[in-house]
């Protein structure tokens, strides 16, 4: 198997695996029990939040656990606009936000929000300068990605805080990292974050939890009511199985700087091959996150039938745009003002610290005999 | 190991851990990927829906998986009640909800609706007739439980859609059916029922899954924005491992009458054996579910540091109240006007289908040298 979708789910960690499996059979209390046996699965939550605190340089009070990347910005961006509302009715975002950041704008444009959408050059980009412009003082918001999940793009995110200063706006800054989280070095206080949210799943840890930083001081409405755990932000039995492997997920980051290294390497290699290959196009910035290469090939059929084909007859897993809009024509690509034509023939190839040169020969075989047997 | 507390949590069968291990070495895809490991992650999603749905004699597409018993109530109270606000301003609920339905009608009364708690007699029990003189014309939504977590009781849920009917009222019926399932069997025709919550954690299943049945053409609104997952309902990227350990838990319940036949033999040696020790008192009803006994010991410190003490020289694992509110005073003693001394010193022990005579005997020994060692 050559998977080469590591922006859509990443594989867990065995390490992980074993870790859940052992709360399943063995710590199984519910977290909030004061018998042993909760007490046990409790401490065990409590070393998960420490780990993640320690990942983002914050304490560990200010870490939430959520469902995963989507309730977590959900909450984040209901939370900060219910709160703000009094003060201001400006959210800003941009147009290539992940769908759950870009479906909460939508809805709270209904709700008579001014919802302003930054749109990217034609490599995904977007700028500081559009920032600055954008933030007014009846900003009360702005959410924002760090690494677009399908072409990769890096977003100025470090300029909100600058851009809220300088136009002396009462918004709060949220931070999808949800892509960089684990890749790269998430500061909140460098980055000028009040809310950042990060997904186990894509950190080679499991589906079903995420968590939210909630920077201390800063106060935001829950969406959901019921029990007192998480401090009633986020109710519900805490899924201790699945928050002590996104603790054990998170332990296992290793050095930045290493990474980076390798995978900067990988991507040179990968697009240098891409490049022999006839007329591919990378649709990606060249600044991009080295894990995210997204690509046209004028002579496949659609996107999903080369995503299909490739999964198939070679075992090469990619993906047509982000796996949560299911098929539906790429936003960001769209936004990109790249042609119907194209989107409908573009693949995102998703690294991840695991990705070797001999996943990448998989993949560029398989593309170059996809094209021969296709050609345009 | 003497585990009585299966309100508020079980553990999870073997078989169970075993399916989420697999799903989470070898079937890790992300369940809406095109490519064989994406769609192997779906088909397992698929036929957990099924199981859940032959288990709740519905059809698959009325069931939404979401994150647990919590977010189903939430889903469901908030969603009805977004839809109704037009054709009416009343909710009916009882005082012993769960917290997850309280807190959210509580909420709910502060957004403007009217909502009416039924309480209970001392027993915590709910009548016939105080939910027919509750429904109006003007009642959006009836949300109650089928069994109370804290005491058992049984709540007349069929009734609800007789009270609807008789007043006319375009009201919906929420059924929080979290610790029913498994247990009885639940009918959404025979109960009346629109919406029905169920978790997999109280089935032998694990922490952070849950469902939602909403049948046939009822509209409720979601909660939470985002990708195409569960139609719209609920997004965010599925939690393939989970779904799929729910539904293994659901594909192992036992035959209804045979488990009732066993547990209720063991409630009844239970309660004979509680006879016997000094002053004790059952708080619950005795048509109440033989799952739960919720009782009183006159010569108990408080009930937290019984919990504690049972657990830590006994090993045996008893609760004081619902588990999710984390030691406060418990609402539903409350509600049946049991004065706060007792609800002091009131336990819960809770059973499930894994529980045995010798469960009931190592919880008998250890009250009784509690009682002797503590006298009033």
């Amino acid at each position: 198997m050559t998977y080469l979708d590591n922006s859509a789910t990443t594989k867990p960690e065995k390490e992980v695996a074993d870790k859940i499996y052992e709360m399943l059979t063995e710590k199984f209390g519910n977290p909030s029990s004061f018998h042993k046996i909760g007490l046990d699965a409790n401490d065990e939550i409590t070393n998960a939040r420490e780990a993640i605190a320690r990942a983002l340089f914050c304490q560990s009070e200010e870490i939430y656990f959520t469902s995963g990347g989507t309730e977590a910005n959900n909450l984040a961006i209901f939370g900060a606009a219910e709160v703000g509302k009094r003060r201001g009715n400006r959210i800003v975002t941009t147009a290539i936000e992940h769908e759950s950041v870009l479906k909460c704008c939508d809805e709270l444009e209904k709700r008579g929000f001014e919802v302003i959408r930054l749109t990217p050059d034609s490599k995904g980009r977007i700028s500081k300068e559009q920032i600055f412009d954008a933030v007014n003082d009846k900003t009360i918001l702005v959410s924002m990605m760090y690494v677009n999940n399908e072409v990769g793009s890096i977003l100025p995110v470090q300029t909100i805080k600058k851009a809220i200063i300088r136009a002396n706006a009462p918004a709060l800054v949220h931070i999808d990292c949800v892509q960089a989280f684990s890749k790269t070095e998430i500061k909140p206080e460098r980055l000028g974050a009040d809310l950042i949210s990060v997904s186990a799943h894509k950190i080679h840890g499991p589906k079903g939890v995420g968590a939210l930083y909630v920077k201390k001081g800063v106060r935001i409405t829950p969406m959901m009511f019921g029990g007192e755990q998480e401090k009633r932000l986020r109710p519900g039995t805490q899924a201790a199985p699945l928050i002590a492997g996104f603790g054990k997920a998170v332990s296992m980051i290793p050095d930045y700087k290493q990474q980076a290294e390798r995978i900067n390497e990988l991507n040179a290699y990968a697009k240098s091959e891409l490049a022999k290959l006839k007329g591919v196009v990378i649709n990606s910035a060249d600044d991009a996150s080295p894990y995210i290469i997204n690509l046209y090939v004028p002579s496949f059929m659609t996107s999903q039938t080369v995503v299909q084909h490739l999964s198939s007859k070679y075992g090469v897993y990619v993906s047509n745009g982000s796996a949560c809009a299911k098929g539906k024509k790429s936003h960001v690509l769209s936004a990109m003002k790249i042609n119907d034509k194209i989107i409908d023939k573009s693949i995102r190839v998703s690294f991840s610290r695991k990705t070797t040169k001999e996943d990448i020969d998989a993949l560029i075989n398989a593309l170059s005999e996809t094209i021969s047997d296709y050609p345009a």
